[in-house]
């Protein structure tokens, strides 16, 4: 048996992660954004941005993956998602996704995580929000 | 040359959908949620929702799509989505996205728009938020 601890107010998560272009447009066929701010480099480098940027819901489902499979995992409802796009991710950069939890509400199994990704070198803030997710078994 | 009127507020944008069994596996690859409440139909059974839910990120991507190429469309850059997940959603299911401009401040290019994803058939939300974006040509 694997021991799972319940959530509490204060534990914090970390995974760093990167994304490839080929996930880039694979992720684009599948959410049918094609914007060429995303896959189109002459496109880009006509932009402030230079070269493609990762579509925002890419580089944030970071947050899904955690949460539903790691922090509480598995059992997650997800409730809320609030995010803020500070600064633009690019492909085959190293990101870390920084996850702390807010607010406990064990008698409705809820909780309020602050949900973050940062530049893993610099520590720059890229995404910021937080979730809000119910699970029954951890929470 | 195709005409591209300027945001205004209270302009609507409606566009339907639906997702596959196969878009949602595709999304667990790229995105690395492999929560088995969208992928393993047995699973999903025994939760309150008896069979899988698509990601909430991927249902809550078409705002990506319609932002990032249609309204206001190509150029955008995505600052802000807030969003609540409101009702599950399933897959071969048609949803419909509804974006209102709540508000525009062409000084900056950027605009405040409601996103809600309800069903087809009931106008039932499922999804309620709002993003924040700027378009430097379309706003």
């Amino acid at each position: 048996m694997i021991f799972f601890p319940m959530l509490e107010t204060g534990q914090t998560y970390e995974q760093t992660f990167s994304y490839t272009q080929e996930e880039v447009e694979a992720f684009a066929r599948i959410s049918g954004d094609h914007n060429p701010i995303h896959l189109d480099a002459e496109y880009a480098a006509g932009t402030p941005f230079k070269r493609p940027i990762i579509h925002g819901f890419l580089g944030a489902s970071v947050f899904s993956r955690i949460l539903g499979t790691a922090f509480p995992g598995e059992g997650t409802i997800y409730l809320k998602q609030e995010m803020q796009f500070k600064r633009p991710m690019y492909v085959d950069t190293v990101y870390k996704a920084i996850l702390t939890v807010e607010e406990v509400q064990p008698a409705r199994h809820r909780a309020r995580i602050a949900t973050q990704v940062v530049q893993a070198d610099t520590g720059k803030v890229v995404v910021d929000g937080f979730a809000e997710v119910m699970n029954a078994e951890r929470i």
